[in-house]
């Protein structure tokens, strides 16, 4: 009844005696209870944000929906506190999947010292400080039998600004095979040849962006530190796209405030895409060289 | 011919022996060129800056006019090399100022650890981390005879974001008479009496911060770290309320990234005033109790 996910693109991954999330066959995800603050954090945002009457529908379409939680036997044979959620790729048969850790910061202020050091350190390192987010996992579907294009976490977590924006074109990419052939990653250019159908559009995720950009711009309730925003899409006719904010063990209130930090770096997101995407059209016109 | 500024609110002050600032008859400020990399970054950037077609006009008049550098004895009596700049209060009599330092983050990724370190320390003290921003400077006109409002540096150093959300009220309140008169700061609320007049209208400063903040989600030529918004305005029947940005000794290139830190500084700040801005409207149309 239970199985591992099949499109899990970044955390941790359930296995002989690993705990890791479940699926089952009705559409629901089983998210492990985290150690200490962070499992019961999340939960109460969960509970919090599922309650909560000034959230608007168009907004809430960006959450998974929370069905409560669950004593359950996990993945490692042993009985653990689960969160039941909406499977967000229940009904996608080989999506692409990018994990974008969002904010220059992943730490709260009312932090620990230890646990500020240590983000501070990895959003150094990474690209949330310079770019105001970071890829935490990718997987772009090539075909039936070539699968998918996944670079490995760790050319991920050392990739520069420049190498997101790449990362970012091969997402709506349809050329990526010869990134399959050699171990490396390939020389040759992405082609965007997805990018108005995916980024673009009045339903694309350049447009679900900027309705969470608005939304971000004024709510004062609640400030997400070190959560992701999930993108989806299917090759085909539809493809389908859609946008969600996932992980939420960071959570803390806004006091009034604006979450300038997950706002920012969504702006800068935002002008990515944006760039991408009229590169795009220029190519397409003949305005610039391929 | 040189005097030292009447009407400054934040940074180094002239003084016997001391190094500042200066001004003349003629509507020009004078700054003394900071120690190393700081003076020569500043003047960078204001020749990148006034050499750089890119700018809009309408941007470009939220910048003091750079008139170049010169060599010239300084407020010390030594000779020292200077920025000269438009003094940007030249033609007005008895300005009330606000200085905000924008930006959670006042250090580059570029800096110097012992400068990082020194930073984040003071941007975790202050209200930089939490909202974004951070007072550096406060003077309210209350009459001629009165004179000013003007916390201590150390007041509005230690002031955390609901004493922030006050100071922006305080800025466009008329009954401060009362904070003169004990030397702690008064419970009496202030009546934001000029919010429209200032903060609102056309060309009111909320406007002219949302035109900046439209052109912060584009640019990507500058990071603006450490700098600061200058509110400016005047009792009387024409407020003429001015924003300027000011403070350049750590603005860094931007490299096809936008200013994710500034702008998300900035969003916060707007919906500050915004929020003074409709307080004052409910309150005068009988929406909400005094």
């Amino acid at each position: 009844m239970f199985k591992i996910p099949d499109h899990q693109v970044a955390g941790h991954v359930a296995g002989a005696g690993k705990l890791g999330p479940l699926v089952d066959d009705s559409g629901r995800f089983y998210k492990p209870l985290q150690d200490g603050k962070r499992g019961t954090e999340e939960v109460s945002f969960y509970e919090s944000f599922s309650s909560n009457t000034q959230i608007p529908e168009k907004i809430r379409k960006f959450f998974p929906i929370f069905y409560g939680t669950k004593i359950m036997k996990a993945s490692t044979g042993i009985e653990h506190p689960h969160i039941i959620l909406q499977d967000l790729v229940s009904s996608r048969l080989s999506p692409s999947l990018m994990d974008i850790k969002i904010g220059a910061r992943t730490w709260a202020p009312e932090a620990s010292e230890e646990y500020i050091t240590k983000c501070l350190k990895k959003d150094r390192q990474s690209t949330s400080v310079s770019l105001g987010y970071r890829l935490s996992g990718l997987r772009v579907f090539i075909g039936d039998e070539l699968g998918f294009y996944k670079p490995e976490r760790d050319v991920m977590r050392k990739a520069g600004p420049d190498d997101v924006r790449l990362f970012l074109m091969k997402f709506v990419s349809s050329n990526l095979e010869s990134e399959l052939e050699s171990g490396s990653e390939s020389e040759s250019k992405p082609d965007c040849s997805l990018a108005a159908s995916v980024y673009g559009g009045d339903d694309g995720i350049l447009s679900q962006l900027l309705e969470l950009k608005a939304w971000f711009e004024d709510q004062t309730m609640y400030h997400f530190y070190a959560c992701s925003l999930l993108f989806m899409f299917e090759k085909g006719l539809t493809s389908n796209p859609e946008v969600k904010l996932i992980d939420f063990a960071h959570v803390e209130e806004g006091k009034g405030v604006i979450d300038h930090n997950f706002l920012g770096g969504l702006c800068s997101l935002i002008k990515f895409i944006s760039e991408i995407l009229s590169d795009t059209n220029d190519l397409k016109n003949g305005l610039i060289e391929p």
